[in-house]
């Protein structure tokens, strides 16, 4: 199980099919929105509330849900593989940014911070209620969907192509690396294409979450 | 004045024209790279190293520069305006993008956060010594802009346009917003052209910092 907190977010909890096991309202919340409801609702005295809560100033309102993994569909042209991503925020929002951009499902690998780690459900703004989302092993997962007819794109900095001239394919897997070094090397090597996003000025790299944005929009829009 | 923190961030501020006023080890760090030098070095006993710093495990250096603002060229092709963006990571990841896509500056609303903020600066990973930053009243900033050629292209979710059905112009300046509620309805009604990222999935919005990099490599590849 895990918590989430916000009005938004509960909002978006309990309008999906994921198990809500209760909601926990602050005391200093003296009318709840008509769209609460349930059996489990528990009230808190406030200084218990923001004890329970990882934000600075929260908003009064949490709920605990069981745990839930979707299994993308395989059918699918788009999908998105993560190789130990780090930073709860950027997890976040790479989930948010593979559901606006329709993206069939997201794949993480061993190393990846907990997707039910609080600050990556915030950063997600409730997209993780929205997209399939399954662990994996990398490496096994790979040869499976290049079986089954998927171009996976590597990122890296070195030994790459830009994006922009890579061939479309019916599938294309985007696969992205930790923060620090990237794609691992045993798994640059099993991809289809090594894809780079050309660096214009003097940064060394582009923040993951951004890149991942810049490419998912631009596989999107060349299928 | 402000601090600065890491190897990485200090070596650049080195490299850089910016005054750095001073450095500061902790005790903890036994050999000093090679490219520590100036006269200026303070070393502290760690735990009022820590005491200074921000981040929860810092590496035992900082710097103390001088805030430096450099006015972008305005005969320039691409630049960027933000108005009232309120998150220190966000700020900061957007600079560093916009430095990797080659911009030529980027101009501050009222109401940004302060971009000598510590968690700002480190999401620039440096790149706050590579462009061009100055703060403006962007409501005369943009008439200016105007009047010199610029295109300006405001995002909104609503009344917009998919960004890539814009007709490319010469010189594009694009304004991205606050986080949560967009760019102001006064600098919108002056904007040459209202831009929207198009939503596939369920999520309602892009985070912003994501959307100004699709944005900014849109406009560096049209050009």
């Amino acid at each position: 199980m895990f918590l989430m907190e916000g009005y938004h977010l509960v909002e978006e909890a309990l309008k999906s099919d994921w198990k809500v096991h209760e909601l926990i309202i602050s005391e200093d919340i003296v009318q709840l929105p008509e769209w609460i409801k349930g059996e489990n609702i528990y009230q808190l005295r406030s200084h218990v509330f923001e004890h329970i809560c990882q934000t600075e100033n929260p908003q009064g309102i949490a709920a605990v849900l069981e745990t839930k993994w979707m299994k993308p569909v395989y059918g699918a042209r788009n999908l998105l593989l993560l190789d130990r991503i780090q930073d709860p925020g950027n997890l976040g929002t790479i989930i948010r940014t593979a559901d606006a951009c329709g993206f069939d499902g997201i794949i993480l690998g061993s190393g990846t911070v907990d997707v039910f780690n609080d600050k990556v459900i915030r950063s997600t703004q409730g997209s993780i209620f929205h997209i399939a989302i399954e662990q994996a092993d990398l490496s096994e997962k790979m040869k499976e969907l290049q079986k089954d007819g998927y171009s996976i794109w590597a990122t890296a900095l070195r030994n790459s192509q830009d994006y922009q001239q890579i061939k479309p394919t019916e599938k294309i897997a985007l696969l992205l690396g930790n923060e620090g070094s990237g794609v691992q090397d045993t798994l640059l090597r099993s991809a289809d294409e090594i894809a780079r996003i050309p660096i214009y000025g003097k940064a060394e790299s582009l923040n993951v979450s951004v890149a991942a944005g810049i490419l998912m929009y631009h596989v999107k829009h060349i299928h």
